[in-house]
């Protein structure tokens, strides 16, 4: 990411995404007193605006945009100001109907809702130049416009692949330039495994349509591809943006759960990494994962219906934060419209969920939307005001978070001693290694960070290229292609290491690597993998050293070790094994396993442990432990933490918040 | 519907469906003598027979129909003569290939089984007056076509959808109509959400293949224009039948559970509102739907997979009867060949499915088919008569119901007690508004019918344009949509009312009510719904007064209430509210809590409720009370239910029929 | 199949199956001789490797495979040579793109993996004898080749029925040559049905994108064209290899569970039958089979999950074995990479199905593959070797086998005292005709196969146009249409005969017979079928003579009997019914019914019965008694059994293998 100049003084903050565009303009002035007054310091605004803004082509009708940026401005509110092209106009889709994407397979995804583009098409790119420079020429010097947000939620409904002419056009230049040749790319792929050698360039297909599943390393190629396409749309824009709205700091809104693009190399040329958070519609997107079929899952769903799964929101706080400044561009304000099943929030959530979102470094809570919109695709997604202007339940919520922001008193997010490393690229590779359907690399990676978290540890999440000195416990969960660099750290790393399955298991050819162990970690795990028992989620594997320590699911490598083997599987085969600083973990751990093996890490790196009851987390955040209680019971927190409540006490109702002030 | 002058005397009667262009000519005779030996009086034919009668353009080849019309009119049966539409033959699709519908994923519906056309293709209407004026010009006048069917199952096979060129043209085309401006357009949809404004009418798409859903106003319009084709597709030929074929009443046969176009309007142009009437093939069809996953649900499935659902046939009877005169035109009469599993219907079904259609105030009872045919896609479906010409089990059963039918005495339908208002716009509705995967209008419906049932009322369906004048007890279920014109009968009604869920969810357009109301019964019902709480059927909201009278599942509303609240939920929201006459039920009841209100306000409608035991159900016919028994189990009568037993007795056994003489 | 006269001295022997272009040339000596003091004799190569052997156009690169060829021969194996057509290279399809195949809904099916063609496309077809003229006329001769494969998996990937241009051009060539006339093909496609009527071959469509399903009978011919399709397709190459490559067996490798085309006519061309066995992947396969969802089948699945379905490979070695010299082409080594899970094999399976294959008459057991490749679409499959060239577990096993394999000492195969026919055209017919989403042919053939297995019976299996004679017990699970020879034969059979549901249900023209019975068995089996009861699979009728036999499941027949009845169902109608030498068995057994009802046809049939536990099964081949363990608990071998045991001993561990040398 840049440095962004921006002082930090202005956050915490509250905000809210408002559309001037969908209300009487005479409702506009009292909205912003009413933001205002509910402690609201930010609006996001204009990114779904396009057709108001240039009706017609080169027919640009500001002034209904000028006055909106006034109002709000001078109501005191900072605005964030969006590029608008994820909303194409019609008469832009019908002067190039082929910039749309192509579904894999061939199905076109036409006008009518949003994000009919493909990033591959030329004529597209040329426009969203287009809009981005008039847009940030008019506004972008305004004392009111305060950040930007380029697009919108990049990937949302599965936008990231498409199977168009365009696309294949631009597969076919990036393989040659980083090919160079044919015959690097027919070795690289292994293409004479099934005849499937090309004798130029041109003659690569998407990796669509295929009889059979295409070759795992054309797809991920295809993939890579797909990333630098979203890179270089992006990147457009913020050149733009930067040229003609200097000093704002620059934001995409990412998703919760969403793999498709790498995010790392798009965050590198924003300030901010925001994301959409709606904990009640992704606990119900997260019973379709792959091993959301066990008891306690079903517990985990129907006790936290109301509040959303206990990890997946701190999850994500961490995971961006380790891409930029954290902010939460939308938050979920009541119920939603867009899942399967759409609960009302537990009274408290809309406030714990903020509370949250802070605890993990987030300098921006912003709400979407202001007010729930009486028509059109989302008509039933709650705002923070009803469509009849009231106050809903979330407005009460906001209030009161505002006015206990000031308890943070100044403390602000330090470096966890604890990393995770996560990679976008090993969540592909795993997808397309196959060998599971049981195998998900998110469910995997929540695993371990849940475990962590059981145990009171704050997290750091960081990509495979990121530096690890300073840590006292780096954990590597599955790791498909281990870089160079990563090992090369690794090899001069002085704190606890537990690398888990898979790790190193592929070239960065999407080949198995030479050695059977995990790739350049053979000497520092002493590992060797011989076989892969991939099993159904019902069928484990127990795992034991003198007493049974739990079990692995899914994934189980069979190996033989150099180092000590620490707990053994009952089919024989070393489970645990520690090579001098490092740990391997030889398969998928259930929660016993997960919580026996990682809080021995921690306690061998120095982190005391707690025992977190129930659905009660805590993350701290400078000097200052705030407590969440994702369940739906009373939870008391640990007598192992001391320190001074601020907020709250020992005893946090389900969906409330306790912070403890802490001398460290 | 049109009023006909036709003579009721003849009914209610036996009809069959016959195939005279599969058999050989000369067992047609012998067919018509058994057909009147049956008890069989009317007769159906031709509605396949296209290839038949015009095997090349312009080629008639009548002699065969004028033979088979003779032969079946000589024996002293009645045809039923169809237009033959519903099978257009090769050559004609062959010369506009254009003809044929295409599915919402851009799939053509070729030629090789049957239904193969747009609604909207104007030279396929051309094709449909040219075949129906040359059928009726022949036949139209002979004493023996007593009646007419316009083509079959308009819509069977999801066929009321096209996403074709000529479907765009004409959508474009009534929405110009419609709205006059564009700008009147985007404001009634509300396109200014995704920028989706359009700025002429040739620039609406159809709303198929959009990245995510189109915008449901879009959607609700495409199903408006959808029943607009049909209706004119339908008036087409009976504008010509009615020229060339004076005196005789017109018929479409409708399916059960079948809601892609309103039926009402397409009813306003026929005399005879008929179904075909499939309760096991049904019973299959309903486990697929969404809340279907319960015990009681599977514990229906085993007891009666040889009868049917108990309510579902019923429910079809009343529906189709507030449309027209009813006639079943086509019975099941044994095992069919198109569920999911197909099995054996119980000894005495078909008896007494034919006895409850009469008790639901059926004309005819029309089997189908005479004999099985030996070939092609309905093979194993089972008709009167074996393949190889003896007498299949259901004959038996018809004949024996022929020979009660005279136990009626003239006992004809009359106004019931209770009318439900069903609108399929309601359905439409309410599934795109989405929510909730587990919420459909059929079934929210079907609970409700259900536990009137289960009290021994008699129930009239009707639209939310008819008449609810004389009713003791109106019930609204769910009706999305109110139209002004029933609200303003709703005020000035002097009976019961109990109003349902989502009525009143949504404007015309598809907006949400300015109010926060059921729309236009705001007044009338005194509550305000501030949230929704859509929540899967497993997770359920407990209601109570001084106990617990059972649960909401799937829709909760949150409420707040001017009336007096009879019942509260466990959330601390109104969950039952009485205002005045009206009381309104702030969620989808459960079997238990359906019970209870609804007997409830039969009671204070002052309509005497009996508690039905088992799936023991009874529908009065004038002075006659009909029990059917789709149990089994043998089930004994109430003892509150006083009268004459003509048929059978207080015991009823499984597949049985009793009917009492009442002197009310 | 053609008699080969090839010598048989040389079997039973292992072979192994190798890709000498996957690696580099100096690793090929070695390999080879690696084989060779493994005990592998065999090794088939050069099924992918077109885009090798022919870079461009009419480029042959021989070199390369002359040198493997070479080296591998010098070494002392015996090659299959194989025909590379499975893979045709990227530039052949960018010559000629509508050589791709097309699936039902009309999508293409592209280059990027295999099968990527249409058999049906008459410039492949030529392009396929090219490439088999250019290969046979250069290795055809040498001493090395010793066999030839065609192509690689006919119809893998779902890759036998194409909907392209030119399948619909050689269907209608095909219907014209069938039939003659038109009239004749509407007559017996019943196509009067929906005026389905054609005018011409030309209107004929292919029977895919129709509204709903296509005429059945319809369908039936495209299958049995698009068979004679791959016949055409196969024997254009064995043309070529016979007059090329003279006394060389030729053989195909099939597939387990695979019957979209009719293998039966084309093994006629082939000398070997062979097949690929896949022991763990096809038990996950089998998982959604549509009737595997009982507490047996899932306690089978925990029990075998790592040696799969008991009787799976079996039946697939008998059924092959019916067709040809049988082989196992490709036989799992270790993990494999292509089913849903994919379990570790339990230690001793590789070999105990090695041992299994030939106790059930295979000639040659191939291992697939020699080394793990690390790159590609199976990098994750395993081989005999691990991909860094060190043994993997499987090698062990291959060479205990083949120490062991002098054991036989001359046993060959005999023919079996029980034969069970088997029909493709069976399995389509009986798909075709739905009636019970639970139906499938081959579970249903398994039922009665492993009913014979439990009782300690070896079986053929063979087509409905073999020879019957000589066997003591004739069973017909299913033969939905009886040839009038085999009618012929079975009038003057004078074993026993076990005729299952179905059979004779259909005329060759998929119409019912013009009598109730099993078409041409009427009179042997003395049973009229009035009626069919198509339940789901958890809704059972019981069975029983005195006491309770077991169930029927999923299909049964309601007959009228003019044998004795044997025994009868719950619903009243005759279940088992006797006349003279044969009974007719009316539904669906579940496993205590098929249990009962062979057991004792074999008893009339002078078969000596065994109970067999478990997973434990036998199978003889000449005075052997070969026994596998498929369990993971210890087995003892029935004392009914008397012989002297030359391997293992009669408690059989799990995974383990016992032979008996016998008398008789």
């Amino acid at each position: 990411m840049s440095s962004a100049s921006e002082s930090h003084a202005q956050f915490p903050a509250l905000g809210v995404c408002y559309y001037p565009e969908h209300w009487p303009e005479d409702m506009w002035e009292a909205d912003a007193k009413a933001m205002v007054a509910a402690g609201i310091s930010w609006v996001r605004i204009a990114e779904f605006a396009w057709s108001r803004i240039e009706p017609q082509r080169d027919n640009f009708t500001w002034d209904w945009l000028d006055r909106a940026v006034k109002t709000l401005g001078d109501a005191g509110l900072k605005i964030t100001m969006c590029t608008p092209t994820a909303t194409p106009p019609k008469w832009l889709i019908d002067e190039m109907p082929d910039m749309i994407a192509i579904e894999a397979d061939g199905t076109p995804r036409r006008f009518g809702s949003r994000r009919h583009y493909c990033f591959s098409h030329l004529g597209y790119r040329a426009e969203s130049r287009r809009i981005t420079q008039a847009i940030a020429a008019r506004y972008g010097q305004m004392d009111a416009v305060a950040a930007w947000q380029t697009d919108n939620e990049y990937g949302c409904h599965d936008t990231i692949y498409s199977y168009s002419a365009a696309a294949k056009a631009g597969f076919q230049a990036w393989l040659a330039d980083h090919y160079g040749t044919v015959a690097e790319l027919n070795k690289a792929w292994g293409n004479v495994f099934w005849s499937m050698e090309v004798g130029d360039f041109s003659e690569v297909e998407l990796p669509n349509l295929t009889v059979t599943e295409a070759n795992p390393a054309h797809n991920l190629d295809f993939r890579r591809y797909s990333t630098a396409a979203v890179v270089t749309f992006n990147r457009e824009q913020t050149d733009i943006l930067r040229r003609l709205s200097p000093d704002r700091p620059i934001a995409h809104n990412y998703m919760g759960e969403f793999a498709q693009f790498d995010h790392r190399p798009v965050a590198a040329d924003l300030d901010i990494a925001s994301w959409d958070s709606y904990p009640l519609g992704m606990l119900q997107n997260m019973q379709s994962y792959p091993s959301a079929n066990t008891e306690r899952d079903q517990k985990t769903y129907a006790d936290c219906m109301r509040t959303g799964e206990p990890d997946f929101q701190a999850f994500h706080h961490d995971l961006y934060r380790g891409m930029g400044r954290l902010w939460i561009m939308e938050q979920q304000p009541g119920p939603v419209n867009w899942a399967k099943y759409n609960p009302v929030p537990r009274a408290g959530a809309v406030r714990m969920w903020s509370w949250e979102a802070i605890a993990h470094g987030a300098e921006l809570v912003s709400y979407f939307r202001w007010r729930q919109a009486p028509f059109a695709q989302e008509q039933m997604h709650a705002g923070l005001m009803l469509r009849n202007n009231e106050p809903a339940v979330g407005l009460a919520e906001a209030k009161q978070f505002a006015s206990e922001l000031d308890l943070l008193d100044g403390a602000d997010t330090i470096q966890a001693p604890i990393a995770l490393i996560h990679d976008y690229e090993a969540d592909w590779i795993s997808a397309l290694d196959g060998q599971s359907d049981d195998f998900a690399y998110l469910p995997l990676m929540l695993d371990f960070y849940r475990a962590i978290r059981r145990h009171g540890g704050s997290v750091d999440i960081i990509g495979p290229h990121d530096d690890i000195s300073g840590y006292a416990l780096v954990i590597v969960p599955c790791l498909m292609h281990v870089p160079d660099s990563l090992a090369h750290q690794i090899e001069h790393f002085d704190g606890q290491l537990l690398i888990g399955p898979r790790t190193g298991a592929k070239t960065i050819d999407f080949q198995l690597p030479k050695n059977l162990a995990p790739g350049p970690l053979a000497s520092v795990t002493g590992v060797t993998i011989t076989r892969v028992d991939a099993v159904p989620a019902s069928q484990t594997i127990s795992v034991s050293d003198d007493e049974i320590l739990g079990n692995f699911k899914i994934w189980r490598e069979h190996v033989t070790a150099q180092g000590t083997v620490l707990a053994m599987g009952e089919d024989g085969y070393p489970a645990v094994i520690k090579s001098n600083r490092t740990s391997y973990l030889a398969g998928w751990p259930d929660a016993a396993l997960a919580n026996n093996v990682i809080s021995q890490a921690m306690q061998q790196a120095g982190i005391t442990t707690h025992e977190m009851p129930g659905y009660l987390r805590v993350r701290q955040r400078g000097n200052k432990l705030i407590f969440v209680n994702y369940g739906d019971q009373m939870m008391t927190i640990p007598n192992s933490f001391s320190g001074t409540f601020i907020l709250g006490m020992q005893d946090v109702p389900p969906a409330g918040v306790s912070i403890m002030h802490v001398d460290s």
